[in-house]
């Protein structure tokens, strides 16, 4: 999508052949910075870190991670040393373990040699496909909106509201709750977002918002707490949002937080869209709340916030008192119960294991 | 409370007998400082930028904002100007209007000789009869707790989750939401809060979590995205909120995001009591999703944070992209229906216009 003007994704191949761009999306919102990664550790780290965040773009980075594991040293030994290096970044991002198979079927049984090449091959195939999935994705949500659209009077918005950051920095290009959003403005269909701060690391605010303004899309960043208020009071229309994993049954793990939006929209019968590319979808999983392990993450997410001071300079602040223990899950589940629709590349699914299964075959033979 | 081993109250005369003493909260946790109010302007202004925050904080401090306007004019067009520059500090506020309306009860027809005198004497009489209230609401939900407590083996903790600030700091002493707390942890039941952060002003990690680690109440703070996740895995055993108005159909109105709690501890069974005094139940409104006003506070408490930087620094820093519009709505109604019971003075009782009125007569008459 647009940076300043420009069209941009979130990975790419440098010019310089043997070297993997990134934006440094920890800089963001107030600074804009890219960083070319030459090191299967400097992926790992880049995933880790967040320098890299989502989903799909967290498997891309790691198709490439292996590409430059290959590049470094084709031997079995590294094979194996960088795909568990990269598996261990982030615990629950199922998109990663599914790219590291994938590249590890690519590469695997070929001669040292040729390695390095079907590794690069690959991972462009793994970054492709996600935009065109994204592309789909936001075909078959534009439909959603545009029904909305086709309700209001007097050029009134359609509004969305998401969590989080399942925008295209969450992906290679796009996004996926998203894709729906950028194709509906690019349209001329009169959008407006509710961008959720999504605390502790604030992606809706610092991501999101930054990404929908470089873009052009109106939007408005809300507290977490707000959501609730706006759906009693008929002014959100839909709520989109990504997922890290979904689950047989159609639970939905996502940014913690993603379950009370989910329980205000249902006690309102605001409709409540998750938007995923079949990746994302893990049939060796059924009941979400009780089977997925929810990473914790390190307490100073939470007693820390970081943004710009009057005069430009970026700093860290502490926000809770000296001494005060902090909790910091990063993910909760929304049961299917509470989920209005699937958004995939193959079309809007019902969050139930049977429409799962029919329309995503091959996830039922890899996953289960 | 105890702050530093000693105990305190939130509002209290001077030594100097012609001021009044409160907590500057808007510089905890990192900086404990008191400040002296001499004017009217200074009182109204206290309450206006939150420097003392809380529905029956807010109450005392208009009472005394009246004394100290009638020590420095006792005319009847001070008392009206007074009355009415205290009341349009924080319009959502119920006990500020009907702590405005005892003092204008008070002082009206008496002698302007006597006016100061009776103000103060009324404003006492009400800070007073806060902590009795709070004394009473902690005895009748300390049974809660025990009740819980009695069901845990090994000595497990009661978890209780609250939101915003219902503490002492929100009430001249002990707090509503917290008057339980402090009781069992005082008869030392084995007691433990998640404490909501509380965006966009952050009043649970920097008033809450600092009260209760003052006073030595394990404790843990929360970004607000999280009490669902743990409400579905059995970490809360019993909600705890405070209210600025309870309808006469017992429609709680409180700091925003209270709702999603309320959802997610009715979708996992959890229950969710309420503490409130007399003073914020309020007979003219029944329906509080559609009838209560929730006002709109300035887009900075969204945009920025402010802490304590490395160095010990207080700074404040944006969090929000440049050009990206924020909403930020004060307040949010939690209907009847998820509201277990109100832990009033006079017992917890159900939360509907039966038990209200008949718990609560005089209110019925005031309010109505």
């Amino acid at each position: 999508m647009k940076v300043d003007g420009k069209d941009m994704r979130t990975i790419w191949l440098e010019s310089d052949g043997i070297s993997v761009g990134i934006i440094d999306q920890t800089v963001l919102p107030h600074r804009f910075a890219t960083l070319s990664l030459k090191t299967l550790d400097e992926a790992a780290h880049a995933i880790k870190s967040m320098q890299v965040r989502g989903a799909p773009l967290i498997g891309a980075t790691a198709a490439y991670g292996v590409w430059l594991a290959m590049r470094a040293n084709a031997s079995d030994e590294n094979l194996e040393r960088a795909c568990k290096a990269l598996a261990a970044t982030r615990p629950t991002a199922i998109n990663l373990h599914w790219a590291i198979e994938e590249m590890l079927a690519a590469v695997r049984n070929r001669p040292r040699a040729e390695r390095a090449a079907v590794a690069l091959k690959r991972a462009n195939e793994i970054a492709e496909d996600d935009i065109a999935i994204n592309r789909a994705i936001g075909a078959h949500g534009l439909r959603l909106i545009e029904a909305v659209a086709a309700k209001k009077q007097n050029g009134e918005r359609v509004n969305v509201l998401t969590h989080c950051n399942a925008g295209w920095l969450a992906t290679v290009d796009w996004g996926t709750a998203t894709a729906p959003i950028y194709m509906a403005h690019d349209k001329g269909v009169a959008v407006h977002v509710f961008a959720d701060e999504t605390r502790p690391r604030n992606q809706g605010a610092s991501l999101t918002a930054w990404e929908l303004g470089q873009h052009g899309v109106p939007h408005t960043v809300i507290p977490d707490n707000t959501g609730g208020h706006l759906m009693q009071h008929g002014m959100v229309d839909l709520v989109i949002v990504g997922t890290d994993r979904v689950t047989a049954q159609g639970d939905v793990c996502n940014k913690i937080g993603t379950y009370l939006k989910a329980l205000a929209a249902a006690d309102n019968k605001v409709p409540f869209y998750v938007a995923l590319p079949s990746p994302t979808i893990d049939f060796s999983v059924s009941d979400g709340v009780a089977e997925i392990p929810i990473e914790q993450r390190g307490p100073e997410e939470v007693t820390t916030m970081t943004g710009k001071t009057k005069d430009g300079r970026i700093e860290t602040v502490q926000v809770v008192p000296d001494g005060s223990p902090v909790a910091n899950y990063g993910f909760d589940v929304t049961p299917a119960r509470l989920v209005t629709g699937l958004i995939t590349q193959r079309g809007v699914i019902a969050p139930n294991r049977a429409a799962l299964a029919a329309v995503f075959p091959e996830r039922v033979r890899i996953t289960s």
